[in-house]
């Protein structure tokens, strides 16, 4: 009952998501990073594995080369979580899984919504295999908190869902000097822009908590800043099958903001909010207009037992062990020979909504709109 | 130099905006209250009159009877302000107006759109007079400030614009019991629901401090409650004139919510929030990444020096302070004979456009919407 | 049932508490001001008039000239408020008082504990007179919804109390500069510095909150900026007569703080949090972890029905409102021939309890305290 | 350069701070748990072997055996954490540091005062040992951020000091039934109550950000629960050696308080304010009254470039990022060959003075007291 072992394809110098997983993984002493394919490039492939604490002779310069090699030492990783640019989810993920591993992928699954079918498809014929995809916002404690509020009813019926997500370090083109900037409004490696990067986000979230599905929408989505190839504003009006009515909107350009996804949700017998920069409150309030903060580690949490903080109340968790819950609930179905639909881990059928969401919003965007005149003869 | 003599129209007993207007007139001990018809039933004028510290003889059963018995007094009133349902702001404005006296009336300036064209109309064949809407938001002093910031390019350009006017207390149906909400969604009385009650205040708060105008617009407005004949919900994309895009929210179903007007403003340079619960801070933030908060009442902000505070900074105002700053500018007007557009109070021009939008809004509601079908096959 | 009568002795060009009493007065339609001794300079008479909006006839240079004129009138002034600085409080109370004039008497009582036992005594002698005293704290409804919290056991046996006043405003020697400032640090007006100007509104504020007196103490009241006659710093350990400990510190060199009045009161089964920056939420805590939020003008509060608020919840009022409800309760007492201990108005008692509270922190100041050389040998 | 490898003293099952500290050290790949002494119960090693992630035969019962075998081994440990309740800190340090190995260690740093110094003592004797010890809150990114203002001169000369500690999970007797508060209210294994516990957390922090020494001392630290052993309350007015002065407060039963603590520095050019429960904020006033919140991973900071956050501005970092950044020095330094001084991990000089400070409170509390009668005659 050692740590389970873990192979890591993406992730080389500069990255941001690698060393999240890594760390995330590591976090609950039950999973070890034991080799990678960090980079493309051979020579940086030791110093990769000096970062990562890994034995340079497990830092892979080809996946391909990783899957096989790790396949046939009696020590080999067993199973593997992808860190690449989004255009490599697919190839990678197919490779690793047809190789037999089962897969932690970062979001989106892929980078168009033919290839999250076709890995749909290709998970369809391997029951047992795993595919977990980090949906990051998922595994903060509150979000659970909030989730099984709206599942159990104590919110009555859902009638609105605010959800944003906005940040401002792209309101200048920063792609120009930043590695990270560079990637992702790319349209090769990205796919898509701010809709694709954070506002699939947002859209998750909102139908993680609500427990509703979105049926129909309206968009505006749009790129503000001079020369920029990908979307870096996105504005949504929402439906959920259920009739609520929703807004989701997200930025890049939003100047100031620094990671502010918050979501409010509001039925007919209670209402929520969240807000991830201050994870650890969530806000109710019930319908006699009692306000309510719950706080994470609190005892009097419905999903107080299930091991989603690490510390007594008011001792900060944060970002690290949110995604450390992810991994920690599909090392635990991994152990105990479940299905990620057994977990509250994001899988394919996720990432397919994603990803259609995605398209949907940016190839219908600016229909339906009217001239407003206000006043003018 | 004594107290400006005031005469209200509407405010009678269960009436919440006509002793805000009384409170607000009164602060600055340069208006005085003298004169009313607070409410159509003569057998409770006496009472309305010793509630508002009236003479009960000049407590009026029709607003057409104190014009004229006011106009021949000595001392009697000098302007009147309109506080009654939205379905008589326009009759009695036009009354007012022809029998010559200035006029400051409660939002919206109409019940339709045609009566603030007529009353538009009315106007402009009488340059002396004034008339002012009380748009309260527009009153607060931070809202000001902010208003600066915009105007004088310290925000750079203005790229995005999110205003949200969140109410919870229509989340049942209130208007079986509860007078105010029974004339506010009543479609003969109010003329519009959640749109033109709320909305509007939200629309005309962020064209005052951006500082740019709406050009078009894409709205979903609906009734959440069952049996209630107004919309109870509103939620718009919009687009600015400049290029700018934005976002408008307001509800009166979301469960929770106070009054929650807030707004958010990005510029390529720098952005500002600010929220109505708490008015007297405005968060703003640089292109270097720094946050500043300004608070009212302080020595840094640029519109100090203009009395829009009354107390030290860390003393409180609120709600009737802002109101307060209305009627300081109107009567400070009145006194040096300026029009009402060398004030900040919004006139017919600010009552035209909200009337619009809010017709806009309803009219066009649910266009241009796309299924999502997300993973059905 | 006209509006009853004030006149104001005290609050001349550049004050800054006179204006808020006649502001807080006035609000409710149910006082007027009508006369007043603003200044003792007669050329200034005049313009104090018209600031107030007072007949000049009315605006006298004396208090003694006004307490006799006023007498005489048939529409004279029925009661007297006193917004001098501190040295006068005694004289002309006690001037109105013998005069048969009801009294409203900015804080403190007096400019010494003598002389507030002196007014004590005088008051003996005469039950039907009205003494209030404007510890404008106490009127926030939050504040009186918290002492109904303690005073009715919600909160269980009350254990520990801290309560802080900090403001920056005196951290530069702004008394060279700001008459307010002047007066305040000048022993022969003020009498004593922060502890008396400010440490005194803590005090009664955590008296009057947790329905529990101060037994004991121990104070380090200290002069921080050179040059200055008076403290301008203090902090007391406290206890209580039930066996609670408390901390009170109050500054006036706290850099940056604006008027931070602050109650924190801990019982063993809930707890309560108020900040006067943000007046209309109180923070709860109860014994099985859950935090709740009572925001003011909510159905929800013990108080709701008092008509301690005059909006609808999120409309926020502040310090003038505050202020307003112990005007509005001292006229109810009066109209109804109540006495001042039967409303939440404080009076000489509390001022008693006040003059002492500062002189005794002030003369034992520094007692008790030991070296500590930590790791120097 | 493979992870540096760990050995355990304590943190057995049930235990708080063990897998912190494991978490902690392993979060950056430099460091690597391989050993542990976790618990004297033999039959219980097993267990804490899996549950830490670490070889069996490695677990030891008694931490002498530990430091005899892993001393042994080629791919022995390299240094020692010390976990235990606080009254072994001493003699498990003492045994680790004369078998040769570098210590990390929770605080306090010993049960006495006397141990300390002896502990100091042994220090001074071994100039290459390196010893630190974990005042977790000294890791924060904004605390060190605090500290570089402070010592940098940016806020002027420190005037006042105000930090707080507030608990509320003792505000029971927990520890009839909770392991963490039986030893922590047992005078045999803890040695002091509430004021050892957190108070020197709090003497700590405002020591080490203000970058001023503590010079004398008034304190009231008191048992308010009915049958505890040790303090639960600890209330300190304290005086700095440049004239400074400050108040301590710290509690156990301030019920309804998760880990309140917080610390305010006010200096005569400005101030700064920090909390634990949102420890990626620093709000700054400077003297001419603008507010500034710095934000923790943003480039403004003065000490960005140090590597203190892992993750981009917004992404929440914690409790154990704070902690794994005394690892990452502690490591840092071994590697370079550094003592403890040139980082700002806290070491013996710390520790000595925290128990000094501990002693000192709990010994000469309650001097100095007045008692106060206010009005009573």
């Amino acid at each position: 009952m050692g740590r389970l072992r873990m192979a890591m394809v993406g992730g080389g110098p500069g990255a941001f998501i690698g060393p999240v997983h890594r760390r995330a993984a590591e976090l609950d002493a039950a999973i070890e990073l034991v080799a990678g394919a960090f980079t493309s490039d051979p020579k940086r492939a030791p110093d990769a594995a000096a970062f990562y604490g890994v034995d340079p002779a497990r830092s892979y310069a080809a996946f391909q080369d990783m899957l096989d090699a790790e396949k046939k030492r009696p020590d080999g990783a067993e199973f593997v979580c992808i860190v690449t640019p989004n255009h490599l989810h697919w190839p990678v993920a197919k490779a690793a899984l047809e190789a037999g591993f089962d897969v932690m992928s970062d979001k989106p699954a892929t980078a168009t919504a033919e290839e999250a079918h076709a890995l749909q498809r290709l998970l369809a014929g391997m029951p047992k295999r795993l595919y977990g995809l980090t949906y990051t916002y998922t595994g903060y404690p509150l979000v659970r908190e909030a989730r099984t509020l709206c599942i159990s009813g104590a919110l009555g019926v859902i009638r609105k869902v605010v959800v944003e997500y906005s940040q401002g370090w792209l309101s200048t083109r920063a792609e120009l000097e930043n590695k990270q900037a560079a990637w992702r409004t790319d349209p090769a490696r990205a796919g898509a822009g701010c809709t694709g990067d954070i506002g699939v986000h947002a859209f998750n979230l909102a139908e993680f908590v609500a427990g509703e599905r979105v049926s129909s929408l309206c968009a505006d989505v749009s790129t503000v800043v001079d020369g920029r190839a990908l979307d870096d504003d996105c504005n949504v009006l929402i439906r959920f099958a259920n009739g609520a009515r929703g807004v989701l909107h997200a930025s890049q350009i939003a100047l100031g903001e620094r990671n502010n996804l918050n979501l409010r949700i509001y039925g007919d017998e209670g209402a929520l909010a969240w807000r991830q920069e201050t994870p650890n409150e969530l806000a109710l309030t019930w319908a006699d207009g009692r306000g309510e903060t719950r706080h994470a580690g609190a005892g009097h949490l419905k999903t107080s037992g299930e091991g989603y903080t690490r510390l007594p109340t008011g001792h900060p968790e944060g970002y690290f062990e949110a995604f450390a819950n992810l991994y920690r609930d599909f090392a635990c179905a991994r152990r105990e020979g479940r299905t990620i639909e057994t977990t509250l881990v994001p899988g394919i059928a996720e990432g397919v909504r994603g990803m259609e969401f995605v398209e949907l919003a940016v190839t219908q965007s600016r229909k339906g709109w009217v001239e407003f005149r206000g006043g003018k003869q």
